[in-house]
Parts: structure tokens; sequence; C-alpha cells
């Protein structure tokens, strides 16, 4: 893509109240535009990153068997009271409509999703069977001020998986762990982030969350220094400050963000559903549940949080807006600007994204927006280096002089 | 995809409520699954609909320039009392979040796209600029009786451009125009489709629609017999019963769905947000909007609505949900499974979307879904062909015996 045809622009005001790192980067480098408290809206380069995220989501859940739909936001009262949530859940946003029928805005999707599955599992043979979808989930957060880490409206990926038994669950929530840290991996975050013991609800004793360790990060946990089992504070006083796994009693304590969450639900929403099917010896047995969420625009945030420099962003390759950023230094410089033409075309050909800084601007400005935006390889043409392309990768400090296969085979390396 | 682990099945027991016929055939195919009155889930099948309709739109607004965002459905009050909506639009659905700050649920995106562009448009350099989105609407409707061609929520590619003057914004509209045709020609319905003048609300004379022609339609349009230009009923007494194209006085009368609107908004909304660039001149002058919409879901019922025949949907190629649907006949019989199998193998190799129905049921049930769900080819392996496959095209009555390079290439050339 031409950059002179991209319509956002970076800037250098952004509201005293946008404290957060990461709200402050995405807005700057023009990926995001705040509307209101914990309300954003993706621009051209921040909805790229935002899909990116959601294909590798996407990948590692149908590596799972997992299959994808996508459920309603507005949700009918009758099923949040059947669960007991409608009063429970604190977050949940209610709404009157026509003929004063009410709904709830789906802050999660239990209360769909179960009577969803109720009209498809009959028998054994249906499960287990696990569904997932990538969808806005809505959220009355009492603060919501940690730019995209804690919005009020945000993408989640959710899976929910049906299973005949305890122990059928248990094998499933441990294939889940596996594609998560792949997530994690893929996105560039898994070395900083902790399977983490938090609370369990309700519903079980513990949960695990995946907590990436950042100062921005709103929780504290308590990763053991033996065998690097991390906890959450919330629950550290329920198990004394001892390591379940090792017995160790020596913690560094971390601020983390969450960047995901799994859960056994057991039969706390197919309990008052009754979402039962029969059994081989056809007696009707109660079926076990369970939950594993992702937040797409967090995830956005973390690795902002945790990929940056004093410059600006600095993208993992897997989910940066576009693979190269071709820098023209002097558009008024026709033989240069021939050849940054040809490289942009030769690039595209070769099924890498581009984007093309061909704007009547400084050399300087170019630079600066070129490492605040961060895209991982950065290509200058000057006109000065005869066939050779000034190359650096956002990451590092060396500049190189390479020719354009050099930098294709480099780019499809990353 | 293998058909026996499609969580969905297909099913004779529907809603008596649910009295239209998209709804009835998606319902019964396991396309959608209905949460309440105009309030839908997709299901797996609907979903990869739902997604080629997208992408084929996405395509269309690209080759325009146009460019993605993805704008948030909560929306402060604030904005919408800018624009005087907040009182005047009756299906607007407001709620309150905490501290009492009150939102409405994003029924369209003006009061949300015209402050963000005001960031970023600066001078005439800036324009002409185009923006869109694929996104949830929410619409309290007071009648939400035609299965997905009205709902409650629903997905809309909503398209907003940005002009200099009226003639810029004139010429981006036949733009548009051009490409909505591309869009209803790719999908399977342009020949009963007419570009037809409607109400242009409170902003200019006229609005397009372009109106499907199909008795479960809302609207009653008039096409003019003699030069095809249609109508809508709404206006038919502002204009007289005359064409104003060709001043013929004999029309046809039809019933007919708004698969996409295009609307000259003008100044209507750039007016209260005091969107304003710089000419060339150094005059800060007024921009002039255009929005432009196609509704997804109900593109999807349209299409149902038309294609269909008593056995179920008879989808275009362009949006089935899979290219080929192979069906075993008799699992048990394991020449003909291994046969199957292999065809399985090489379709995906060959790059193509096949459900392969590997089921233990009946022929019977299995011919009966195949016709249902609507695949636009049929490839039956029955043991009995040696090395030909029994081809049946949904939309034809003709059953051929192919080898499969040329079952191959009857897919990828439908």
């Amino acid at each position: 893509m031409r950059q002179s045809r991209l319509f956002t622009k970076t800037t250098k005001n952004i509201s005293a109240e946008e404290k957060s790192l990461n709200a402050q980067l995405l807005t700057r480098g023009g990926f995001v535009d705040k509307l209101a408290a914990g309300i954003y809206t993706h621009l051209p380069l921040g909805l790229r990153v935002i899909n990116k995220i959601g294909n590798i989501i996407r990948e590692e859940m149908n590596a799972l068997g997992a299959q994808e739909i996508l459920m309603p936001a507005l949700q009918p009262k009758a099923n949040w009271q059947v669960t007991g949530r409608w009063d429970e859940l604190d977050v949940l946003f209610k709404l009157k409509g026509d003929d004063s029928k009410e709904y709830a805005l789906g802050a999660t999707h239990e209360e769909v999703v179960v009577p969803l599955l109720g009209k498809f599992i009959f028998s054994y043979k249906d499960l287990p069977i696990s569904v997932y979808q990538i969808q806005t989930k809505f959220r009355n957060e009492k603060r919501a001020k940690s730019g995209i880490l804690r919005g009020r409206q945000f993408l989640m990926k959710d899976l929910y998986s049906f299973h005949a038994d305890e122990k059928d669950l248990g094998e499933f929530y441990e294939k889940i762990k596996e594609s998560y840290w792949k997530i994690f991996e893929r996105v560039g975050i898994k070395e900083k982030t902790y399977l983490t013991l938090a609370s369990g609800g309700t519903f079980s004793k513990y949960s695990h969350e995946f907590q990436t360790v950042t100062d921005a990060g709103e929780d504290t946990i308590y990763i053991c220094k033996k065998c690097h089992l991390s906890i959450n504070k919330e629950i550290l006083a329920d198990i004394n400050p001892v390591c379940p796994e090792c017995q160790s009693e020596e913690f560094d304590v971390k601020k983390a963000i969450e960047v995901g969450n799994i859960f056994k639900l057991n039969t706390r929403f197919s309990g008052p559903f009754n979402l039962r099917f029969k059994d081989a010896d056809g007696k009707e047995k109660i079926i076990f549940m369970g939950c594993f969420g992702i937040g797409l625009d967090r995830l956005m945030g973390t690795v902002v949080e945790i990929c940056n420099d004093e410059n600006g962003i600095v993208w993992p390759a897997n989910i940066a807006p576009f693979q190269a950023h071709l820098i023209l230094l002097k558009p008024d410089d026709k033989e240069s600007a021939k050849e940054a033409e040809n490289i942009y075309d030769a690039l595209q050909k070769a099924d890498i994204e581009v984007l093309f800084d061909d704007r009547n601007l400084s050399a300087g400005i170019k630079l600066k927006d070129g490492d605040l935006i961060g895209i991982p390889v950065r290509l200058v043409v000057s006109g000065r280096n005869k066939g050779k392309i000034e190359v650096k990768e956002r990451a590092k400090e060396e500049v190189r002089l390479l020719n354009l296969n050099e930098i294709i085979e480099l780019i499809k390396g990353l």
C-alpha cells in the first residue's frame, strides 16, 4: 500500500488522559482511535494486526478440531436468568428493546452456546465437540484506564468445549494449553508469559491464566523461583506462600497482564440448562464443559507493551501490519523514485506486504514515522547505492546493503 | 471437512413462528439458529457463506481504493446529540453504562466516522477519501418477521466517502453503483435486481436502492416497462405514476428486497460536526459525504429466497459453503470407502473446498441432506462405477460419470 494514500497520519498530539503506553503508541502510530474510555476504533494499520492475530488463533483452534461460529451480542434476559447471572454479573450491560423486552449485551456466551449445542448433542457419539467464535464482547467496566488492555467493548476468541465426562474435559484442557503456548509463541510473547494458577470462580477450585510480565499489568503474579509455576496474588492467601508444585517458598513478584484464561466449567452451565446426552449404556448423563478465552485487542496491546523502544513499536514479524516498509527518501529524484517503484512492484509480486512511503515529506519525518509504526524490515531507497538497497531490521541496529533477492529471502525468513 | 464431524445436523423441526422461507431453509440446513426474533447465530455452514459474501464485498471496496476500518458499536450519547438523531432515530437501542453514562448501539456510523475523519482530513490534498467496515449493527425493529432479512442485530458493510465538492461526490456515487452491480453479479442476484429511485431522507431528494425482486420482499417497486428504471412505491406519489427517465406510464409492480442503498449525504453530517478542509485557495470549505450500505445477512437471505427449489437451497458457486459435496453412499463397503477417501484427498490437494459425507446414514438421508444444503456440485461414490464418479450439479437435472480431472475442471470453471 502507498503511504500517501493511507488516510491515517502519525501524530504527537494525544489526549493527556491516555496514560497507558500501549494506547499512546498505537494512537500516535495511527493504529487505533479512542471514541470513549475503553472504546476504540481500529484504523487500517490496527485492523491488519488484529486480523493477523485472529488468523493465528483461528489456525490453532481449527487444528484442535474446533468449529467456528458467530453468536449474537444481543441476548434475551431469560437466558441469563437460567444461570442466575442476570443479577450476579456486575459487568453486564442491560438494555430494553421494543415492547419492553430486556436484553443483555454478551459479556461472555455460555448463556447462548449451551442451549444452542443442546439442539445438536443427543448421544455420546456427538461428543466431544468444541465450538469457538471471534466476536465482540461488551463489559461495563468500572475502570477502563489501561488503553486497549481493558475495554468496554473488545474482540475476543471464546471457545466452548463439551465432554462426556471429567476425564475427557481434562484431556482437552491439556491440549488447549499446548495450543495457547503455540499462539503466544507465534505472536511473540511466549518468553514473558507464565502459566498461572488463578481462581476458578464458583465452578472449580482453580483455573489457569496465561500471564505476560509487564509493568503495565493489572495483576500481580508470584513466580516460583524453583519450578517457574506462577500463582495469581488473588489466590495466594488460599495456598499460603508455598508453591503447590514444588513446595518452594521463594517467588519473584511481577506485574502481569492476563492474555488468556482457561476454565473447567464442569457442570456449572450444563446443569441449569439441563444439557445432557445419552451414553452407550442408554443412560442420560450431564455434559461437562470447558471455556477458553483470548482477547484480541488485549493481545495486541500486550505485544505493544513488550515490543517497543524509545522510538516506537517493534512488531514481531507474524503480526506486523506489513512485512516491509519501503521508504523513498527523495521523491523528487526521478531515478530513485523509479527504483523505488520497481522494488515496490517486485516485492508485491513476491507476495510480500509492503507499505511504500512515497509521501512528499522530509527524510527525517519518514524515518521517524517508520520507527514509530514499527514494521520489521525497513528498506531505504536513496539513489546513492546503485542497485543495492539499504536494509535495517526494526529490532536491530545494523544497516546493510542488500540486493532484491537477498531482501526477499530475509523477509520470508522472519 | 468431514460431515461426520460437523456438529450441526439438518432438521425438519423448526418453530411454527418461522414463517419466512429464507429462515426455514437456512435453519433446516443448519446454517443459522434463531436465538430470539431477529437475532440469529451463524453456524459453521452459514458463517462460511457470510465470509465469502464479505470477501467479495471487501475485494470490490478495496478496488475502489476504500480503506477498511472497524468502528465500535458502543457510541456515546453526545455524538448522537450533535446530529439530533439521539431523539430522531426510532430504531436506536439506548443503554446506560457505569456512572450513568449513556450510549447508543450503532445502528449506523455517521456519528462516529465523521469526527474520526475530522482528525485526519486537513486540506484538499487529503480528499477524496473513503473508509468502510464490515461490522455488527443493532436496530430496535418493531417487527422482525422476515427471517434474516430484517434483524435486530446484523452484519453490514457501510462505506463513508468524503469529497471536496458535490461534483466529486457525484462521480464517486457512479463508481459505487458499478461496484454494487459487480457484487450482485458475483453473488448471483444481478438479474433480478433493479436500481430503484427511493426517498433521500432529509438530506437529498432521492437515494438509490438496489431492489431484488422476490415475493418475500417488504418493499413494492414499480419497474418501468420501457426503460427498466425502478421506483420505490414510497416516493411514487411525489412523481406521479410517470417514469422520470422516459415518461412512460406503464409499470410492472413487484415485491422486492432492498439489498443495497446508496446515499448522497451531502453536508447533512459534515455540517453538525463542522467537518471542513482547506482548499487550494486557502479557504475553509465544508466536506460533502456519501454513505453506501450492504447488509450481509440480508444478502444471504435474499440469495436463499431466490435460489432454491422444493428440495432445498441452490447456492451460487461463488458463495456456497463448500465447492463440492462428496457423498459416500455405502460407508460399510470398504472398496468404495477407500475410493471416496482418495477423492477427498485429491480434491483438497487441488484446493477445492469439499464437504465429505462420510456419515453412517442411509443413502436416502444423505442425498436429501445434500439437496437441502445446496452445494453446487454433488459427487456420489457408490462403488459400482469403476473409477468414474457420479456427478450432479445442484442446479441441473443431468447426472454424469466423470473422472477426477474432469471433475476438478468442472468445479474450477463454475
